[in-house]
Parts: C-alpha cells; sequence; structure tokens
C-alpha cells in the first residue's frame, strides 16, 4: 500500500477507534482491508457496480491496490471473471471506464483527514459480517455499500433487523404528520425500530414520534456525518445518535448531492424489513425509495389520504400503479411483516358478502323470516311463507332457531319479531 | 293454464301495454311465456337458483305448469338434469324444497293485480333476448332475474351496456359527496349510464350529479315500482325516470326487505360494467356490491379517502384486502374499463425511481455532474470529474449535452451551471 503513502503503522493508530469493539486485537491484514473499505466509499459513488463487483473479487485492500498499482484490465478481469478475460467484452470496457472515475479520487491525504475527522466526531465503521451491519442491505448485490459510517448506539444498529422504513413528502400536510406520529409510535409499541431520512416533513416526524415513544430509530444521511443535514435537524439527529443511530454510505466531509440522495434511498429501503410511504405527492423523492423496497422485494405500504389532496397523489400512485398495500393503522403496518398479528376483525371477515350479511348477523333464512315479521302484529307460519317466499317447513325451523335466539316469539295470535336489546 | 284461472283472452290485454314495443304481433305462446315470466317475478325470490334452472330448461310457461299443476320432482328432474332421474341426490331435494316455498305463493289474483298496477303506473316488462334487456345481468347465470319492471326510457335501459355503478353509504360526508359529483359528471362527460340504488347519500348524490350532467342514469330499487323506496327520493326517482330509467325485479306491490336490498345489489353489480365504492363505512352495504362485482368478474375500484375518516373505512378494506383499484378521479375510473384511455402522465412514468429522475429531468449522468457544478465558482474538468466521481471523458461528453441544453456554461476559468429559467 505504500503508493497511497500511508504505514502500517499509521492504520493501526486510525482505524480501532473507529470500531465498535475497539479491534485491538485485529491482525495488520485486517485492519488493511477494514482501512481499504474506508478508503473506498470516498472513491467511489454509492450504488457503484464496478467498485461492488471488484471488491467481491478481490477484497477491497487488493482492489485498491489494483487501482493504485495500475493493473492493465485484462489482469482485473482475469480475477473478477475469468470467462471474460480477452478483456473486450462488456465488463472490460466498464472496469476501465471505471479505473478512469475512480483514479481522479486516489487522494492519500483526503482519505486520512476522513478518517481522522471521524474519530474526532466518535463516528464508527460497519463492514458487512459486523454485528453492526444492517443485513438487509447485502440484498442490493453488487450495489450494496462498501461499508457505512455511523454515528450512535450498537444496539441501534442491530435494531434494524426488525424494522420499518417510514417516509414521505418533505411538504408534509398537517393529516400527514397525523398519521405518521400514530404509525410511528404504534410500530414502536409493537418492538420496531423506526428508519428514514431525517428530512423536514414526514421523515422528520417519523424520527420525532419514535423518540417521544422511547423506540429506537436511525437515520441515513447523503452526506459525511461531519454535518447534519438538513442543518435545521442538527438537533434532531443528535437526538437520533444519542439513542439510535445516523448512518452515511459516504466520508466525512463529502456532501450531499442530489444523486447521493437517491442512492441513500436504496439504504433506507433495504436495510428496513419494508417501508411505508405515509403522505407523497405526485413526484416525491419518497416515491423513489418506494420504488427500491419493491425492487428488493420488501413489502411495501401506502397511506392513502384524500384524493382532494395533492399531498397523497404519490401514495395513490403507489396503491395504482406498484401494487403497495393499503395501510390505514400501525395495526396494518405490522401485518406486512407479520400476517399473523392480524386482528380477529379482519380474520373473520371472508368477504363483503358476508360483511353485508353480519351487519344484521343473520343467515339468509334468518333474514327472510325477519324481514317477513313485525314487531306489531302477528303472523301464522303459511302468511310468513308467502312474505319470505320460503316453504313452510323452512320457516318453522328458523322460527325455531331465532326463538331460541330472542329474536322472535310466538302468541296466541301467531309469530312476532322482537324489538332488539 | 287454467289451473291459475287465467285466460289466453286476459293476457292478451295486460301483457301488450307493458312492452316497450307493444308486441301486438306477438302470438299467443309468446304472451302466455311473457306472462308466466312476470308471475315468477312474484313467486320466486330474487336469485333463486332452482327458478332459474327451471325457468332454463322448460321455459317460464312450463315451469309455472309444473308448479301449478304439481308435476312430481322425477318429472322435472327429467327435464333439467335427465342424468339425476333417479331424484334421490341433491338436485331433487333442492327442487322438492323449492316447490314447497313456491307453491304457497301461487296466486292468480295477486298476478293479475300486480299487472295491472303495473299497467296504470306506465311500467313496462323486459326479459332476456329484449333490446331493454341489461344483458350484464345473464352472467349472474341460475341466480339472473327472471324478468325486470321498469319505468323510464328505453333508450336508457340499453345504455347500461356502456355504464359504471356507482354506489356508497347512505352516511355520507361532505368529502364523499364531492368526490361522488365529479366522479358522476366526470363520467356523463366520458359517455358513461350511472347505476346506482337511489339510497340517501352516496346513491343519491350518484344519480343528481349524472342529471345534472345531462348524463343517463339507472336506479335498481329492491322492492315494486309502485311505491319508490326511500320515500324521500320519489322526487328524485321520478326525475330519474323521466330521462333515465327506475328498475326492479319485484312486481307492484312487493316490499323492500333486507334480503331483497341485498339481492339487488348484484344486480347494480352485474347490470353495469365496473363498480367504484367511493365512500363506505366499514359494514356499508355497498361492501356487498363491491363483492358482487368482483364474483362476477367486473372491474371493481374504491376511492380513498383520509384513514381518521370512518367513512373511508370500508373502502381502503376494499383496497386491502379484495384487490379493488384505487381510483381517484373521473379518468382513473374510465381506465378500470379502458386502459387505453390513460393519460399521456401515467403511461410516461415508468417507475418510482423514474420519477424521482425526472424531478429533475436529468440522467443520472447529467444529475452527479450537475451537483459538481456551481453557479458561481468555475470549476475544471479535473475538479468535476473528482467531485462526480465520474471519469473525466464521461464528464466531458455530458457537459456538452449540458451546454447544448443551455444548463452549464464554459468561461475562461472553467464550467458553470447555469441557473434554471
Amino acid at each position: 500500500m505504500q503508493n497511497l503513502g500511508i504505514t502500517e503503522r499509521e492504520i493501526a493508530g486510525l482505524l480501532p477507534p473507529l470500531r465498535a469493539r475497539g479491534d485491538t486485537a485485529a491482525s495488520a491484514g485486517e485492519l488493511a482491508e477494514l482501512f481499504a473499505r474506508a478508503t473506498w466509499t470516498g472513491i467511489a459513488e454509492p450504488g457503484d457496480r464496478a467498485a461492488g463487483l471488484l471488491v467481491t473479487a478481490l477484497g477491497a485492500h487488493r482492489a485498491l491496490a489494483a487501482l493504485i498499482e495500475r493493473w492493465p484490465v485484462e489482469r482485473l478481469l482475469a480475477e473478477v471473471d475469468p470467462a471474460e478475460r480477452a478483456g473486450r467484452g462488456a465488463l472490460g470496457r466498464e472496469l476501465n471506464d471505471a479505473l478512469e472515475r475512480w483514479r481522479p479520487r486516489l487522494n492519500s491525504a483526503a482519505a486520512v483527514r476522513a478518517l481522522q475527522g471521524a474519530v474526532r466526531l466518535g463516528c464508527r465503521l460497519a463492514v458487512p459480517g459486523d454485528a453492526e451491519w444492517p443485513t438487509g442491505v447485502d440484498d442490493l448485490g453488487v450495489h450494496a455499500p462498501l461499508a457505512l459510517w455511523w454515528r450512535g448506539q450498537p444496539e441501534a444498529m442491530a435494531a434494524m433487523r426488525r424494522s420499518f422504513a417510514l417516509v414521505g413528502a418533505r411538504a408534509a400536510t398537517g393529516y400527514g404528520e397525523h398519521i405518521t406520529m400514530e404509525a410511528s409510535a404504534g410500530l414502536v409499541d409493537r418492538g420496531f425500530a423506526i428508519v428514514s431520512g431525517a428530512a423536514y416533513g414526514i421523515d422528520g416526524t417519523a424520527h420525532r414520534a419514535a423518540l417521544a415513544s422511547n423506540g429506537v430509530t436511525v437515520a441515513f444521511l447523503a452526506g459525511g456525518l461531519d454535518r447534519f443535514y438538513p442543518s435545521g435537524h442538527d438537533a434532531l439527529l443528535h437526538s437520533i445518535a444519542a439513542t439510535g443511530a445516523v448512518i452515511s454510505e459516504l466520508p466525512c466531509g463529502a456532501s450531499p448531492t442530489r444523486w447521493r440522495f437517491l442512492q441513500r434511498n436504496r439504504l433506507i429501503a433495504t436495510a428496513s424489513q419494508a417501508t411505508v410511504v405515509l403522505e407523497a405527492g405526485h413526484r416525491s423523492g419518497s416515491l423513489n425509495t418506494a420504488g427500491h423496497a419493491a425492487a428488493a422485494g420488501r413489502p411495501l405500504g401506502a397511506v392513502p389520504g384524500p384524493v382532494t389532496s395533492p399531498a397523497s397523489a404519490g401514495c395513490h400512485r403507489l396503491l395504482r400503479d406498484y401494487d403497495a398495500r393499503c395501510v390505514t393503522n400501525a395495526a396494518e403496518m405490522a401485518e406486512l411483516l407479520e400476517p399473523d398479528a392480524a386482528g380477529p376483525e379482519l380474520s373473520s371477515a371472508a368477504s363483503p358478502a358476508a360483511a353485508g350479511r353480519s351487519r344484521v348477523q343473520a343467515t339468509p333464512e334468518q333474514l327472510r323470516v325477519l324481514d317477513a315479521l313485525s314487531t306489531r302484529s302477528a303472523r301464522g307460519v303459511g302468511d310468513i311463507a308467502v312474505r319470505s317466499g320460503m316453504a313452510p317447513n323452512s320457516v318453522i325451523a328458523t322460527l325455531g332457531v331465532l326463538e331460541l335466539e330472542g329474536r322472535a316469539r310466538e302468541d296466541e295470535r301467531g309469530w312476532l319479531r322482537r324489538q332488539p336489546g
């Protein structure tokens, strides 16, 4: 690694404070691998497929060495995909392009500055295999993050393995904020962590409600953790870090760009187990998060709102065109992950037809006989048979059940309906 | 037919005024068949499967004769299903039960009274095969109506072949009535007839808005057409009959019962081509209509509302549990039947991810280069490559496109982003 100008000794000094458990026993090789992953977060943009391929095939340290030592593409191909070693196929071109975009960013001073800044701020570095690693992001495959920077509690990192992403528009209405508060508090009550993006509007409300319920909440940012964004949520993000976690795949010093916001959304969608869009206009960025959740096979819910409210148009679009499930409260959201949690009300309602029936709590025969009875004029079985269109024998049998249930009575003149209650 | 005590001559006097086109040329046999169908509407309750089987197999006239002449079940079976002629199977029992429930209603005076009442009121009788017959109800198979009584315009009857059922709860909110007015008027504008049940709340609003838009609207009632129900909608129903049609499968004199309301709903759901529930509580009877529409394979839409409004809970249930499509305006409702009518807005939005992209109208590369540019500080290609994480060659190519589009410019110091507008 001489070419990046950083010694093993420097690495051994910088890395351990960045690790949740100190890593004092880590070998020089392990530390070099960690250093390389940290460095890659400043070289490749989030979701860079070529970086994912190379690090998977060579390991982060050797992949970085290959970049520094300017290995020819043919040598890289031999390691990434021996079948394409001729180097003239699509993969060869892809790696060649990648080397060209990575080289301008090879900057040892910047890499060391990012690490030093992270140490100063109390940031930690998580890599795949760590207890703190949100395993859900591995579903992104070659687009998965190479490492994650985080500030906060290790338990909050692990809590993402049972979590919901609650997202929505910055331009939230009172309605949207109300349902977000209810949803976030209700999911916290059910033991879920709340993942979101710390934006104004729905995201911020989701984090705040989780904190107010003493729940665990995690925020993914699109820039380095040295500068919390948006700045108006600086205090909120510090509160989140105090009991939860604030995470980014970009190193200290990296600014949040629109591209990085879109890529950040894939982490929110996959670090959590399910995504719910609570309120979103037709072109809200939260629809991008929803798209990532659906692409990753995560359950996707959307909360409807008044069709007269443009602030809910994006949610309705998800229901219409992207097969999102309609969820109206925390219990229904929890069912996205745990269908068995369905309340008795839902499981007992077999069909809308049954709903029409259960309203009057009667079988079709009982309904027809009840319809034919009066509370004032006593009627004979023959009359009831004509009125109900039922056979006299069926009328007699049904009247027997209704009498037992206290819904009909007989006097000397005939049968009467009993007033309920 | 001597046993019902009605002569061919009486039938020839009663029937023709009940027919839309007079039927002066109808043969005695044809008139007898019509008379029998009319009579059956007073004998069998709506949706009676055994009546449907018998009338299909024997014709209405012979089926009525079989009832009057007390044919043994074995003889009926031989005609309905020769394979089961032993008469000891389920079908034999079903027919036997049916005969027992029909016999108490065999009443020639009532049948004649119903016909005379219908003539007095200007009612008409439609049977399968008539130009006025709403062919959609044939999808009910053995549960289809045997005949329909109607008041109004023959064109309105035929218009049901391109119609929407708009239904909902009696307990409607201002929100529900507003969206119903918009939906009904918008569908009328698109040339659809509006079918509903004339109840208070959503149904009445749907009819009224169609009338106000000079559209065709049709109401299905659960009782005879001699007494419009609900009585508070008497004037509305007369308005509907003046330009549209009011329909029932029950003869004059029949009262609306809860059972008949549920059966009436199957006609609303199948006489129309698609059903939309506009606002409905958790147990609204309109969910029963929705269930019939789904069972008949008709497209089913539901309009969402605030999740805080119990008045929309039934609509949300349809979206969640019954695969209803989320529809938020008349255009989306029309798409239930004519997917090609989708506006350019929907068809161009390929995915939520694309939505996030189209918001800034840029390819990923353009977005990354724009993110790396400033409107004030000019930057060189190398600097932009580092900031965007792109290869210098790609940066140059992308800058060229952005310059052509007027979104970037170059001066002697380097590249700048142009302010939009």
